[in-house]
């Protein structure tokens, strides 16, 4: 059995959903300008407005990255009406495990019915309570990736992205491992953070199912693997990336997926 | 009767006008990096000293991407320094007619004596009153750009630029159309944003009017052209028009200009 | 005598020292990736959790770009942090001198132990009482730059970066005259926000001294001319510089690297 990710690549550029972002202040713009090119219109608001942009968002990608009190709070409310409206709500956990605060913030956030939750291995190990040791938001994570976005996915309900060397997306019940990418990717701040981002995109354009999830992480993973044949380090890979994420081919998206089911 | 935009830019380049921004922080660094390449100083404070460092500017730019009750508050201080100084405040109401919060800040910052207002077709026929759907910060005008910016002009005493697949710029007496740049600008987070900077730097250096502000949007769609031809693609195309703006040709953009009096 | 800043380089990409960051929102993304590609592994935190995540860094940058009062405040905590648990801290006084209260914060953070300041040449002078012009976040220095990072070298402790043409380093007994970089590196927002984050990078693998800052600031020069050989203009100059800095060779380094005892 193949993933087809084109399927939801096309649907994606066909709906251009509106995904709704509180994410950090560091990498912003390159979610932003991922979004567009996976073919998604961004939006970020933090302020006053929060609940009418959610309620007319296609999915809203809550980040903690850079978080504080103030942003915390409007991420519950970003939450809160998300599940009121039937929104699709993406958490990225940046930095769980690394302090007691974004552990604490991302247990009250994974508390409010994610549909995915997307994490590097680190972070997923640490947030499913199987190990996994963060340092700053980069992270090591347990020896099994796979049972830890499992085990979480199960006690959450969520589709539960682990990235690392492979990523590995699971719903509790499927356990999807995916194997494209390129180490680069380690390289460049904020690839995790765009990742969740194209999510938010697939998601709010195909509906929260596995399948939909992995389509956009081989989305990206397989753009990424195109941009590295054409940059000469990180900072010509980043512009490279959104130039293949904007072109990037059905067929050969599909012909290049590396999908297996453990 | 042709715009000249060079004889505005070669007089930027010269002043070097100091730019104080309260902007968005998603697309922050481009308005700072686009006005550096226009030849502009950018200057980002929404602290404590705002009031000083907009006394100290040939211009203040008012962007409310990511607005928020402090950023606005500062953004008020900013605009009634601006009046009190004698500075010209170039507005960009992001997502003004997405949420009832934006069209109101847009609202109250309109009243505060704005040079210019430039927004995409869909922020200004809403302020204009002339209809116009804003989804996101993107937006679709009503069907006559040009009345709406006329309109909007009249009743505020600004320069208004309606953006779009043409630009529209008027005075209330005068109003022209602007028939350059690409459509992979709208692929690019923060367009619009550059734009607001880059007429910053212009009004900031020559003054505030209709002539000023279409030299400024010529320029910009102009470097935009020949970011094209030098691209892959949007994450491409973002640094081709660093890289334009900055060696723009005096002879070519009058040359490339093209402008309608309608 | 040479400088042999290779040693150092060789340090930091084997340590991958954590580099915590409170600084601006305009360049933040490049202040990222730039310590990066310089060996590091950055952190941005300016919530709940600073004192935490400083704790547990090698390095803690804090850059006043965009201060206010409620990251100023997070600021005075990182230091207290960094203070008590011997970690070094490099201050970027971005501005001082251009508004009060960027000035008193710089004196106020100044007082609390940073291991090195690095400001341009305008606001060393304006911080060391030697006069100096700072307008905007550019400026001028005084006639005499190393007479400046000398003398608050001597009045703080630390080891003091004065930017311009050429680059001064003190430590109030030795002072250095770094002569590479680019002209180029002006028209890029965020070039003197970069290379704090480099210092961090090199203080914090390889202690508080003035060779190592030395060695920070050559390397990031020496990459900034290749990166020049290679780009179009300010915006490709910017990803080359990435590039640059990863790929730094440790021999090219130690042969381009041009410094001189005054």
């Amino acid at each position: 059995m193949n993933l087809r990710p084109s399927k939801n690549m096309v649907k994606v550029r066909e709906a251009r959903p509106l995904v709704h972002h509180i994410t950090n202040y560091v990498t912003v713009n390159d979610c932003a300008n991922i979004c567009i090119c996976a073919g998604g219109s961004p939006v970020m608001t933090d302020g006053e407005d929060v609940a009418e942009m959610v309620s007319a968002s296609s999915a809203t990608v809550l980040n903690i990255g850079t978080l504080n009190g103030r942003t915390v709070a409007l991420m519950e409310v970003a939450a809160e009406t998300a599940k009121a409206c039937g929104v699709p709500m993406v958490l990225d956990p940046v930095g769980a495990g690394a302090t007691a605060y974004r552990t604490e913030v991302s247990g009250r956030l994974m508390a409010m019915g994610p549909a995915v939750i997307k994490g590097n291995a680190g972070e997923i190990s640490v947030l499913s309570g199987t190990g996994g040791v963060v340092k700053g938001v980069d992270s090591k994570g347990s020896s099994d990736s796979a049972s830890a976005a499992k085990s979480l996915a199960e006690a959450t309900g969520a589709v539960v992205v682990a990235t690392g060397l492979y990523d590995y997306v699971s719903d509790g019940e499927t356990t999807l491992r995916l194997r494209n990418g390129t180490s680069l990717m380690e390289r460049v701040s904020g690839t995790g953070c765009m990742l969740s981002s194209v999510v938010g995109c697939y998601v709010g354009a195909c509906g929260r199912n596995i399948e939909t999830v992995a389509a956009a992480v081989s989305a990206f993973n397989v753009a990424a693997e195109e941009a590295f044949s054409k940059c000469t380090g990180p900072g010509t890979f980043r512009d490279a990336l959104m130039d293949s994420m904007f072109h990037l081919d059905p067929g050969r998206l599909d012909q290049l997926t590396r999908c297996d089911w453990i």
